[in-house]
């Protein structure tokens, strides 16, 4: 299977023109032969002349020099009709979206249009006139959508990359299903300008890759600010650095796992949990129901007005026009009351308020992608009930303005794919990128549809440079509290656990966010647990900066006789407050008080 | 008038007692007379036995120690109803407001709850079955609302500070026409846990005060996360520093100023314009037309279902006790539809993308509080759209995430009041209360309606410059002092000399470098002197990476009120050491030793 990695390093090195990539293309749709992969499919000579004009540049520096990519149907690109897979809703837009535009610019060849489920309403990649792709791994398997001729496209090998959008989901099953990556980015992060809306303060491009670094050389091409796109957000691409030795991530405690009774998915489960672990995450139940709550919210709430709206044209004047399932769906969307609307809103604010302090407990989310794969033949005798399963674990993700990145799993002996996804708040797409990766890379599963072993990975840069300082944390700026993330945001890279000769006390301070102060005592001691972050000297003023009274930085002495700088608070400030010590970390501290 | 700052000083050095405060409220509000102020106004009595009750505690240090406050009457005060200014939506709340039990656990007594536009729909004050509340500046105009008796209230000088709140305008417009400061803190900011909502994503609990200051020592005793409340964000209050001397401040271009024929007003404007530029303000004319569109959508979109929403029991089942013109407002919210709250909910957002720039560019806008004054007859003429006239500069704040600060221009010759308000995005709060601040300074003002000249302010800290700390140093750092080279090499700027307040000690640390080490302590504290020393992020790395145990960078405060990053020593390290603070300097010290 090419991957863009591997395109890249051929065309770079002169193994392989550009143009022989685009033949290449074009032979394996012809062997691969699945009408229903893609709605609008450019000439092979187009794509070639483009091919030829890009060698003629010689850029090769580009980022995505040469490498095809195919792009859900729902995303304009100029010249070539945008249908959302219904006929009467097309147009021909005159400008690229600006995702289509950033690629073009990288060096991508956009081979055309992908098949999805009609309006991106649908988890399955069986609602559309132009008929079902065929699954990459298992064609007796839905494809999974709505993104469905995206991923089918990639999980083949036809193209290495494609773009999808994630609504409730759409980014992400498919990517399971065909044994691929489907990374959903932070809403905002990847203008939306020249996207047909599905719920438009929900949707989100999303990229198919075979591999993680894939992924993530599409994201940073086609992530940043668009002035053009209202919901566009001024985030950072962080990089994409090795996963931390022992993250912690939030599992589905037993009683909430939800498989439908696939025993082989919740087996799946299983094993990437005792695959995480091996990798030396730590594994920690969380109370899913708020999610779950909000989940139900996307389809039984008025989001789905949203939808009505994208569609109301049609829905209105032709209503035939539209898919009957996509009709049925959407068409309760135009009944709802701004009372509806805004109830659901305080509603989904409530349960934002639940599981925020679960997110700032955890590094990141580890869900099944989905519950169960379903047959074509299964979706079509029940088409919105299993559908609706689908999104067990994925409908709540963009509610929750989460980012995340779901790869896969295993195959079974019966050839049925599962897969995991990360989650985790918005901005830490490269630290889920780096975790689904590290998971990867410990698995022995082919890429795609292929036979061959994934290829080994580049190892990634390390952490010390001059200019920066290692600092020891003790409290709410450990991996997975509440502000590890500022801390990452002024640069902090992870260096090491650590652990204070016995010479401490810890007490709890008063405020919102608990937080230890560690103090260093004359008599009756004890050792502390901390992490040993590395940050840039300006981030440490920055740092500063946000350290309230009584807490400040000094000079904290660590049993390995070593002495870094780190937090400790004044000592005439913890009179009274109660002492946390006997814990041994604010960790097993915070874990107790749950 | 007796304000906050005046009353802690005679309640902390015995010149007068809290029991005298609380009489001197009733007294005053007998003299006063007006029925129409509060709805509910507690026992005389019953406000001295907690005053009593305060004194025998002999907290004095509590930040509002024996202050009397007010009251907007849809925040719950246990045991007394809570009416909204509707009689049949009355009910008698168990618990405090968590405002409302913040300001008592600071020590305030809470004297009753005031009169309202009926469930906070109004800018006017003229809505309320319970009567007009007088204006107290000039009584032929309306109050002002929706907070018309909090206003009244600290305007007529019968509380220093009330609580009011502020969906529309409703914390501003009464401040104005009351001749009184009005605060508007950001959204989530404060918490609205206790109150009944008027639009639930846009409510926010505000603050009347006569001075600046005194608002902000409320703002920092009710502000601060709370889990209760979903919409509650934990956003810092900064503090209250020293104007820049230099403000970008965004005003309205000659063609989008509208006062609706009112010379005066726009007179009005021009003055506080002129005061502006004459305390060095840097006056940018900004394209309002967004801002203004914004306005249109509170009223005209489907926020009104969030009204709707908050009354929905009674207009369903006995509308007639609703006033008619809040009626006639609310009603048409229960008939939106979702389609159109979503509708409005993207046009909102391709505003706010609108006004990014523009505020990005400014450090506040700069606008009238209200376009003009309209008297009680004028009113009930043309009860709908005067009103709406009224939040012509206020609407879109909330819409907009803003925080801002109402304070007073001037009183004309005719005893029309007229103020300005600046805003600026959430988390602002402290710098625009800085800005009013300076600008009630430049004036010559009166408080509320009284008539002596308001009392100086003392002098504040200046804000530190963005990317750069200011660090207090104490000994080997200072001007003219073995490491003072050191610093500037890092980029150190010299800012001032400074003295901490008197909770510190100062002990001589051993080395070669004789170096002091500074120490927070609960008991025979005393005052150390040192200089505050301006450094860009990236010093204070570089510093930190030089400076050895025990010393460490923590947060010292100072005899201003301010608190500034500094040298602290841990404590533990300092026993046995040799106790040096009765020099109150290391330069002295060091004198002596030569």
């Amino acid at each position: 299977m090419q991957t863009v990695a591997s395109l890249l390093e051929a065309h770079r090195s002169g193994l392989r023109s550009v143009s022989d990539t685009v033949r290449g293309v074009y032979a394996r749709l012809a062997v691969h032969d699945d009408p229903a992969m893609f709605i609008t499919l450019r000439e092979e000579a187009d794509v070639l002349a483009e091919a030829a004009a890009l060698e003629a540049a010689g850029n090769t520096d580009l980022p995505l020099y040469g490498v095809p990519v195919a792009v859900k149907d729902n995303i304009d690109v100029a010249g070539l009709p945008t249908t959302a897979a219904c006929p009467a809703f097309a147009y021909v837009p005159e400008r690229d979206a600006t995702v289509v535009a950033r690629l073009k610019a990288a060096g991508a060849l956009i081979i055309g249009k992908t098949n999805l489920d009609q309006f991106a309403t649908g988890l399955v990649g069986v609602r559309s006139p132009y008929g079902i792709p065929r699954n990459s791994v298992n064609p007796e398997l839905v494809p999974g959508g709505s993104s469905s001729g995206s991923a089918v496209a990639v999980g083949a090998g036809i193209v290495p990359v494609s773009l999808g959008t994630d609504t409730a989901g759409s980014g992400r099953v498919p990517a399971m299903l065909n044994n691929i990556v489907g990374l959903k980015p932070s809403l905002g992060l990847v203008p939306n300008t020249g996207l047909v809306p599905a719920c438009k303060t929900l949707d989100c491009i999303s990229i198919f890759a075979l591999t993680v670094d894939d992924a993530m050389a599409v994201l940073n091409v086609i992530a940043g600010f668009d002035e053009q796109d209202a919901y566009s957000r001024d985030l950072p691409v962080g990089p994409l650095t090795a996963a931390p030795p022992a993250p912690v991530l939030g599992i589905l405690p037993e009683a909430q796992r939800e498989f439908f009774g696939d025993a082989e998915s919740a087996a799946a489960y299983e094993e990437a949990l005792a695959r995480f672990a091996a990798l030396g995450a730590v594994l920690k139940a969380i109370d899913f129901s708020a999610f779950a709550e909000t989940a139900r919210l996307l389809y039984e709430g008025p989001w789905v007005a949203e939808r009505w709206i994208a569609a109301e044209h049609l829905l209105t004047t032709d209503p035939d026009a539209v898919h009957p399932v996509t009709r049925a769906i959407t068409e309760p969307g135009g009944k709802a009351s701004a009372a509806d609307a805004f109830r659901a809103m305080y509603k989904l604010k409530e349960l934002r308020a639940r599981v925020a302090p679960i997110l700032a407990g955890i590094d990141g989310l580890l869900l099944p992608t989905a519950p169960s794969a379903y047959t074509v033949e299964e979706v079509l005798a029940d088409p919105i009930r299993l559908n609706s399963r689908n999104g067990t674990y994925t409908n709540f993700v963009n509610l929750m303005d989460l980012c995340g990145i779901a790869v896969p799993t295993k195959i079974t002996a019966a050839g049925v794919p599962y897969g995991i996804t990360l989650l985790a708040p918005a901005g830490k797409d490269a630290e889920m990128a780096a975790l689904g990766r590290a998971f990867v890379a410990a698995g022995t599963l082919p890429l795609g549809c292929g036979h061959a072993p994934a290829p080994a990975l580049p190892a990634l840069a390390p952490a010390s440079e001059p200019g920066r300082l290692d600092v020891c944390v003790f409290g709410a700026h450990l991996s997975g509290m509440p502000l590890n993330g500022d801390l990452k945001a002024m640069g902090a890279r992870f260096v090491r656990a650590a652990k204070t000769v016995p010479s401490y006390r810890m007490k709890l301070l008063p405020g919102a966010i608990p937080r230890p102060g560690v103090v260093r005592v004359t008599a009756d001691g004890a050792a502390v647990e901390g992490e040993v972050w590395s940050l840039p000297f300006e981030g440490i003023g920055r740092l500063l900066a946000t350290i309230p009274a009584p807490l400040g930085l000094g000079q904290v002495e660590l049993d390995d006789g070593s002495r870094v700088t780190g937090f400790l608070a004044e000592a005439a400030a913890l009179e009274g407050a109660r002492d946390i010590t006997q814990f041994g970390s604010f960790r097993a501290f915070a874990a107790a008080a749950e």
